[in-house]
C-alpha cells in the first residue's frame, strides 16, 4: 500500500463527464489498496472567465481581490470531484488551500508555499477517506487567500507529496510522458521511461513544457518521485522523474533534445578586456528586468574581448536600445544583433561519464552544413545557437545520431 | 456619522456594470461620512449554474460539498465589488464568511449563525476601509464552509448589523419598498414609509416576498432597524422596518393586505369531540413534514366537531391520502377538500387599539357577494379563506375600504 498524490489539470476536469472519468481513475488506484490525495485545477476556461470578469470591472485589479476571486475556480472542482467519488460509494472530502492549510507568504498572485498542515489530511487518510485539495492556492498567516501563479497546481501536488512523505506524485496531463524531443518536430521521438530531475529541469527550461519548472525543482529538493502521465490514454506508465541514483548500464548518453526559437542574440565587439566590463554590459540589462540566457565571452589578441549573450526575443528592441548606450560607455567597437536564431541542446546525465558528446554533436551539425554561432556547456547539457531556419533539421539529425529514434511505430 | 450595513442581492450585482453601479452607490453613502459594511449575494444565475454542475455530476450531491461549491458564487462578487471600489480610489477589502468569521452550526445548506467575529471588521472600519462580506455563507468550528440556505444573504446582513451594532441595515432589492399590497393586483397600492417587524412578518409569511422572513425575525430580535430600498431607482427612502415603539396619532389601522393562493383546505367532519382528537388528526400530517397553516375547529350540537385546516397546495394529494386513514381511525363522518381557495389577510398593529376591523372586513366582502369559508385572527391580523376566483376582487375592495389606495399617481 502506497500513499499517492495525484494532480489533474484543467483539461482533465474540464467537464462534468471528465470529472467522472477522473473519479473512476482515482478509484482504480484505490482498489489496488493505495491511499490517495488528489489535487485538481480549475475547470479549463474557468480561470480565464474569472479574470475577464475582473477586467470588466477594472483594468488594474487589486492582487488580493484577484486571488480571492480566482481561487474559486479550484474550489468548484474539488467539490465536484468529491461528489463524483461519493456518488460511487467512496468516502471523499474536499479542502481549499486555506482549509488544509497550505500556508504561503503574502505575495498575492505568485505566493510561495511555506508550510503545509498535514494532520487533517492524515486523519482523513487513516479513516479511509480520499482527500481532495484545491491546487494553485494557499492562505497567508492572516487568513487571506493567495495563489501560486499559473500552473501552480503542479507545485501544490509536489508540495503535498513532500509534506505527506508520499511514495509518488503523479501529474496527469494531456501528454503521456516526457519525450526525447518534441514529436511535432521529430516524429520518431520516444517517450522516456525515466528522467532525472536535473535533466527534466534542463528540458523544461528549454521548451519541453510538460511540467511547471518550479514543481520539478521542488520535487528534486524534497526527493519526491514525480510521474507524468496521460489523463486520457489508459494504462501508460508515463515518465518517472527521479533522482540520479540508480544509473544503470543501459543509461543512454543523451536523454533528450530540447530546442527554443524564442531567443535573440547580441554581440558587443571590441570591448576593452578589463575587470568589471561584463557587469557594465549586463548590469543595465538585468536592471531592466530582462533575463539573460546564454553568455559567451572570447578574448581577442588586441586586448579586447567579444561579448555575446541571448535574451527572450520579446526583449529584442529593449536590449538593443540599452546596448546603444552601454557600448558607448564601455568603449566597444560595435554591437550586432540577430533575432533569427534558435538554440538546440543535448541533455543527459550520461554525458558526465562519456567523452566525445560535444565533438559528435559538432560533427553531426557539420555534416548537415549547419553553422554553429555560439556554444555553451554545462555538466549535463550542451547548447548551440544556430540560424533559426536550420533548427528542425538540426534536431532531427541529432535525434538520429544519438540513437534516440524509436524503433518501429511510435 | 453612522455605521450602515448594506445588502445587495443577485440582480443588483448581476453584471460587471451593475457592480460598478453598486460601487457608486456605496461611495455616495461614504461621501456623507458613514462607515459601510456591504453584503453581497452571488451574481444572478451563478448559484443555479453551480447547482446544475453538481447535478450533472450526481443526482444527490453531498451537502458539505454543495456548500463548498455554491459558496464560491458570493466569493466572486465580493472580490469584484472590492476591485470596483478600489479602482475609484476607495480603500475596500472583501471577506468570505469563513474569513470574517461568520460562525454557524454544521447544518449544511441551511446553517444557522451562532456568532460573528467583529474585531477584524471594526479594525478595517476604523482605518477607513469599506468592508465587503460574502452573504449566505459561514463556517463551522472545524473550518468547513456552510451556507444559510437560499435568501440567506439578508440574514447575513442583519446578523452583521446586529453584531456590529450598526445604525441601520439596508436591504437593496428590485422593489423600492414594502407596499400596502401587491401592486400587480391593486394598481393603487402604496409604498409604506414604515412598518413594524410584526407586521412585516405577517406580510412576508403571507406572500409579500420582499424579505426573507428569517432576516426579519432576526432584525426584530436584535432590534436592528431594517430598510428595504430599490437598488435601481435613485433617491427613494424605501420602507423602514422597525419596532412598534413610536405609535403615532396618524398610525393607520391597517398597514397592508396580504394574500396567498398557494393553499388547499381540508375539513374533517363529525369527529367525536374528545380530548386528543386534534393531535390524532394533525399529528400524522406533521410527521409527514407538511406544514399546517390555518386551523379552525367548531363544536357541533351532537358532541361531534368539525375540524378544518389549510396546507400548501403542493401537499394536497399527500394530505388527502393521510386523511383517508386518519378519518377512519378517529371515526369521522367525512373528509372534504378544496384546492381552489385563497387566503386574504388584513395586517396592522393599529388593530390592537381599534375595534370593528373584523366587522368592517366582513361587511366589505359581503357587499361584493364574496362568501367567507374560514376565519382566523391574531392580535395584528385577520385572515379569511375564500374561493380563489374572488381573491383579486376581495383584495381590491378591502384596499379601498381601509383607505389604503394612493391619492393621485403612484
Amino acid at each position: 500500500m502506497a500513499l499517492i498524490v495525484q494532480k489533474y489539470g484543467g483539461t482533465s476536469v474540464g467537464t462534468p463527464e471528465r470529472i467522472q472519468a477522473v473519479a473512476e481513475r482515482v478509484l482504480k488506484w484505490r482498489a489496488q489498496g493505495h491511499q490517495l490525495v488528489v489535487v485538481v485545477s480549475a475547470m479549463s476556461g474557468e480561470t480565464n472567465r474569472l479574470i475577464a470578469l475582473a477586467t470588466a470591472v477594472t483594468a488594474d485589479p487589486d492582487p488580493r481581490e484577484l486571488d480571492q476571486m480566482v481561487s474559486t475556480g479550484e474550489q468548484v472542482t474539488i467539490a465536484l470531484l468529491a461528489m463524483a467519488l461519493q456518488s460511487r460509494g467512496a468516502p471523499a472530502r474536499s479542502y481549499t488551500g486555506a482549509q488544509v492549510a497550505v500556508r504561503t507568504d503574502k505575495a498575492y498572485t505568485k505566493a510561495r508555499i511555506e508550510h503545509i498542515d498535514v494532520e487533517r489530511m492524515q486523519k482523513d487518510l487513516q479513516s479511509g477517506r480520499i482527500v481532495i485539495v484545491a491546487g494553485f492556492q494557499g492562505v497567508d498567516d492572516e487568513g487571506n487567500i493567495t495563489t501560486l501563479g499559473r500552473g501552480g497546481s503542479d507545485t501544490t501536488g509536489v508540495a503535498l507529496a513532500a509534506a505527506l512523505k508520499a511514495d509518488e506524485c503523479q501529474i496527469y496531463t494531456d501528454v503521456d510522458g516526457v519525450y526525447t524531443t518534441d514529436p511535432r518536430v521529430v516524429p520518431q521521438a520516444r517517450r522516456l521511461e525515466r528522467i532525472t530531475f536535473e535533466e527534466m529541469l534542463e528540458m523544461a527550461s528549454l521548451g519541453s513544457k510538460v511540467l511547471q519548472i518550479r514543481s520539478v525543482e521542488f520535487a528534486g529538493k524534497y526527493n519526491v518521485p514525480l510521474r507524468v502521465l496521460s489523463s486520457f490514454a489508459e494504462g501508460g506508465a508515463g515518465t518517472l522523474i527521479t533522482v540520479d541514483s540508480e544509473e544503470s548500464m543501459e543509461q543512454p548518453v543523451i536523454s533528450g533534445i530540447a530546442f527554443n526559437r524564442d531567443e535573440a542574440k547580441f554581440t558587443v565587439r571590441g570591448v576593452p578586456d578589463i575587470p568589471g566590463v561584463a557587469f557594465r554590459i549586463l548590469g543595465p540589462v538585468g536592471q531592466a528586468n530582462i533575463e539573460v540566457d546564454m553568455i559567451v565571452q572570447n578574448v581577442a589578441a588586441d586586448n579586447t574581448t567579444d561579448f555575446t549573450f541571448t535574451v527572450h526575443r520579446n526583449d529584442y528592441r529593449k536590449v538593443l536600445s540599452i546596448l546603444e548606450q552601454v557600448s558607448r560607455d564601455v568603449g566597444a567597437k560595435e554591437v550586432t544583433a540577430d533575432d533569427k536564431i534558435a538554440k538546440v541542446s543535448l541533455v543527459g546525465v550520461g554525458m558526465r561519464s562519456h567523452a566525445g558528446v560535444a565533438s559528435q554533436m559538432f560533427a553531426t551539425l557539420a555534416h548537415e552544413n549547419i553553422n554553429i554561432q555560439m556554444i555553451s556547456t554545462s555538466e549535463i547539457k550542451i547548447s548551440v545557437v544556430l540560424q533559426e531556419k536550420y533548427m528542425e533539421l538540426a534536431v532531427r539529425a541529432l535525434h538520429t545520431a544519438f540513437g534516440l529514434d524509436s524503433v518501429g511505430v511510435v
